[in-house]
Formats: C-alpha cells, structure tokens, sequence
C-alpha cells in the first residue's frame, strides 16, 4: 500500500506533517511518499534527527503551495505545481492508493473532485468525520463540504455513510438516523421531509438499516451510528459540540483549580481526566474522510500535529483495505434517483 | 403584577406546577392565576399542606387539557375550554400581564399567536433560549419555532434578541451574531448571505451591534450575546450542546467512580460539581421567551419541575417590568422590510 501525504498543508507544514509520516512509518509496513519542497522537507526530516529516508518512505518534488487565501475553484489552474494538486494528480495516476492533506478543507475538496473525481452517480462528495459518543463512535456526513443539499445528496450521504461505518468502525447493521429537529416523519423541511422518504425506501430495500430522525441531542448520547444531514446543519452540529466540549473542560479544570483540596482530587482523578481528554481529542481520530471520490482522501485538521498526521495515516490505510470505494460502487444503483424523480420527491 | 400559570402543562401537572407557584408566590409580590381544573388544582394545593389559597393567588377553572397528541392547528377550536385556550385568552383580554405553561410548544405557539397575537409588523414569533456560555450568558433566536426562515425573519429575530439581551440579561451593547459555519460573509446558504447584508445595514443605522457570522464552536465559549438562526440550525445547536453537555456530565459521573480515590476526589470537588451540574441546569433558567407576541409569554420544559416553574414565574415577571415588547413596538419600523426588497434581498 502506496500512502501519498501534503507535506506543506496545515498550519504546522512541513515539520508536523514529516514527524507524524515519521510515526506512521514505525507503525506499519506502507510506503509513504511526502509531497513538497525536497528542501523543506529534507531539512524537516533533518531536524527529527533522520538524515537517510527510510526504507519505504519517498520525497516527491512539489514547488508551489496552496496557502489558505487561495480560492479554491482556481487552486488546480493557479496552483498547479503545489504540493496538493501533484500529490492528486499522483493518486489520479495510480501512484497511490490514498492522499491526505491538513491543507484548505475547500481547496482539498475542489480539487479532488476535479482531479481524483467523484464516483460515477455519486452528486456530491461529503466530509465525514467520526465522532466519540456514548454507544462507542457515530460518522456524520456530511459536516460542511456542501451546504446546501437535495434530498438525493443526503440519500447518497447515509448509504455511503452506513458502508463507511460497517467497514472502518466495524458496525454490522449501522443505524442510520436523518439529522432533524424533531421525532415525526413530517418534522422540519422539505429537505428532510424528501430525504425521510428517500431513505426510508431504500431502508425496506435492505440497502440501508434507516432508523428515522436522530435529534441533535441524541448525537453524542450514541442515537445512531450514521447521522445524515446537510453541510449546514451537520457543521453547526458537530463544531457546537466541540464549542461545548471545550466550555466543559474549560469548567472541570476551573473546578479542580478551587483550592488545595480540588487539587489533590485532580491528582487522583488524573488517570481519568486523561482518559477524558484522550476521548474528545480529535487527533486520536486522525482527520475527516471525503466519501464519494474514486480514490480515500482525508482531510486532516488544520492545526494537525504529528500524532494526528500518523492516526491520518492509519485512517487512510484503512480506508484502502475496507474496500470502501468498490462497496460504494457497487451499489450506486441502489442509491442514484433518475432526474425527473428528484424534482418530485 | 399579574401572571397567569397553565396548571395542566407538562409531564408533571399540576403537581409541580402548583409547587412552583407556591414557591414563586413566596419570594415576590405578584398576583397569580392557576388556570386548569379546580378540584385537581385543590387538591394539589392541599397536597402541599396548603388548604387556604394564600393572598394573591387565584384558580380560574378550564375544565380542558391539551394533550401531546392535539394538532398545535385546531387546538383553539377544538381545546376551547382548555387551560391553554382560557389562560390566553384572559392575557389577551387584558385580565393578566404575562402567561406561562409548560405544555406542548407547537401548541403554546399557534395558540399565542392566533389569541394574543404578533407584534404588528414582526412576521413570526420566535424561541429564544438563554444559554450559559464562558462569557456569561447568550440568547439564541431562534430554536425551532420557524424551521423555515426568510432573511428578514432572521433580521427581526437580531433586533429582537438585542433588546431582549439588553432588557433582561442586562447587556448595554449586545453583541449580535449570525449563527453560520465560517467567518466569511459570503458562507451559508442564500438565507445567511441575505441575513447578513440585512443585519449589516441595520448594525451600520445603529439599531444593532452586528459582529458578522457566529460558528458553532464559539457560541459556548461566548463569542455572541445575542445568536441569531433559523429554527431548524438553532434547535439542532441547542440540542447539541444539551446532549454534549449530559455527555460530558456522564463521562465526569463514571471518572469520578473508577475507585476508592476518585470517589474521594468528588467529595473534594463536591461544590465545585453542584456550581456545574447548576450552570447545566435549564431549570435554573426557568424556560423559553417567545418574542414577538403582543404579551410575555413563557413557555417551560415539558418536565419542568417545582424549581423550573418558580424560574419561570421571575422570568415572565422580569419581562414584564423590562418593557421588552414595548421597545420592539416602538422600533418596529427599523426592523420591518417592505415586501417588494424582501425579495431582492
């Protein structure tokens, strides 16, 4: 397996990115190609005390890069020779099996949807990342790649979501639950209104197991295995639960702060509190998978440091030995409405 | 001051209520009507120890309940002698200042809106939960009265929390955002874009002040006072961060279990945890304004109890004495849009 990295994406590029490839590299048996300056790089590599590369791991010489006042519609034109349009271009000519980048969540997404493509019949590729709640993990998708959606976009984003779960969180019959504010099949818009139809359908069908409306509260309390929503709603959800996240520890270290006896309770919590910490730390999930493109791509997060470039890495390998793709496209029938039924659904 | 109480919404009526209004009756001079069945009312009265209705407290008899299942649309023709139906009734007749219940929200809603009315000019009625955040407190207009908004919902939805940030929560110069997911004012969907432009102008007039788009994350770290949404992203923030906030209290509850020195350590912390556990609790609140409608009116969580109840009654007492509905009255033509711009906006 053939691992393709952006080495100059993400706000701590190169020197992050190369430690956590690094990492990667100690932990399993891949070949890892960094995208990038050689010089840059090389110098990175320096600095964590590596003067050979090691075996498996490669430099591919990439002189521009997209930075994040780039628009993205214009990076594959303007932006040709930078470190991610090379490194698509690599996984596009089957140079590797999976690409990740901390760079531009816009930029990563337009161009990988011009370059690696979509799946024939998929409409829109969705990012999906994977969330800790109280039955164990959930996928949302999507969580901003589109924010406006039709009631097919969100039908593709639960079948693809439910694949995703079955073969990378190792869930046999995934939940399924459509993003709304209410239980009732008639709550919230017509978009949803479409959508429960929509997947209700291919719930009776077998291709998906469609439990019906998940409320945000229910999210985190382990409601559903896949949440479904647009890119709107999907992005409020999951950046208000990093905001409450955040808020809640900001409180317990204020509450373990009080006074000496708060402190000693600290000291005996400590086990726990890392425990805590660990599980709402979103670089133990490594980055945001893209569902939909021909080739696994993960968006790591932009502030990524080297463990979560290496949990990246490990994601994306897993993504290529799920067979994701080929789940995804061998049942586009299943989950493509014909033109004229889309507008009366 | 007069405040009318429906005695038979919610989970808990009338027990709790009638506790509620006990509690309340205690603490401030006000007169208050328990509106439901009389002998049920009594009997919860005597219940409490409580055989003489104390001064100021009065039972004004509703044979009806509005149950779950009543469609919010037929509520006022079908549930006539209702409490909900009789209690605003009497509101809007003049015969009290301000209504509280605890029943079903759609019902509460249509309700208010076809017997007290709309403000003339405001176009919907809105929720607007207070929230705890890092900064104080926050209002979010709106959580889910309106799934489907029009730009200038989302403008009158602004002034209409400014005023209620100002008048209630004491905040000079609220800060006004629009709940989206980036920074840019070019992100969201058509809604947010025309939003924003509409809040911009009124910021630059001096009605508001505007601090552009809001993302979910910091509305719990307290980047806004003021949160302006559709009803469907603001019940689906809202819920999020209920659901991420009985997450983090639960993974807090099992830390602090591990052993014989964890539990230690909550008898440490054990202020500091009631200090949080209390900051999380709605009840502490009392309820939900609904801005927009002619009176205050209040609507309390469905399983609100005693606490919750006597919340709610300072709060529907504090919106009377702040002048709130007055201020949007006298403001209203800064906030209405004439039909022809609506939709050019």
């Amino acid at each position: 397996m053939r691992i393709i990295i952006d080495a100059m994406g993400g706000d701590n590029a190169p020197g992050e990115i190369v430690a956590g490839v690094l990492r990667a590299a100690r932990m399993a048996d891949m070949e890892l190609v960094l995208v990038g300056r050689g010089a840059e790089v090389l110098e990175a590599l320096k600095e964590k005390g590596v003067t050979n590369l090691p075996k498996g791991m490669e430099i591919a010489n990439a002189e521009d890069v997209v930075d994040m006042h780039d628009d993205p519609a214009t990076v594959i034109r303007k932006r040709r020779d930078s470190s991610l349009v090379v490194g698509l271009r690599m996984l596009a000519d089957g140079k590797g099996d999976a690409f990740i980048s901390a760079g531009s969540t816009g930029a990563v997404l337009t161009a990988a949807t011009l370059i690696v493509k979509r799946i024939p019949g998929i409409r829109r590729a969705a990012l999906a990342p994977v969330l800790p709640t109280a039955a164990g993990k959930c996928v949302l998708v999507d969580c901003g790649a589109n924010a406006e959606c039709t009631p097919e976009f969100l039908l593709q984003f639960g079948c693809m979501g439910s694949f995703f779960a079955q073969r990378t969180l190792g869930i046999e019959k995934p939940r399924v639950g459509l993003l709304n504010i209410g239980a009732e099949d008639s709550k919230g818009t017509d978009l949803q209104r479409a959508a429960y139809g929509m997947l209700q359908r291919l719930s009776e069908r077998g291709g998906i197991h469609f439990i019906g409306n998940i409320e945000g509260r229910d999210v985190m309390l382990g409601g559903a295995d896949v949440v479904v929503s647009d890119g709107f709603s999907g992005n409020i959800l999951l950046k208000s639960i990093e905001g409450t996240g955040k808020f809640m520890s900001d409180q317990l270290k204020g509450l373990f702060m009080r006074n000496a006896g708060t402190k000693l309770a600290a000291l005996l919590c400590k086990q726990g509190i890392r425990d805590l910490k660990r599980l709402m730390d979103y670089r133990e999930v490594g980055g945001t998978p893209f569902l939909g493109i021909t080739k696994p791509i993960v968006k790591a997060h932009g502030s990524s440091d080297a463990l979560a470039i290496s949990n990246a890495v490990r994601q994306a390998a897993e993504a290529v030995s799920s067979g994701l793709v080929a789940a995804i496209e061998e049942n586009i029938d299943l989950i493509t409405v014909p033109k004229e039924l889309e507008h009366h659904a």
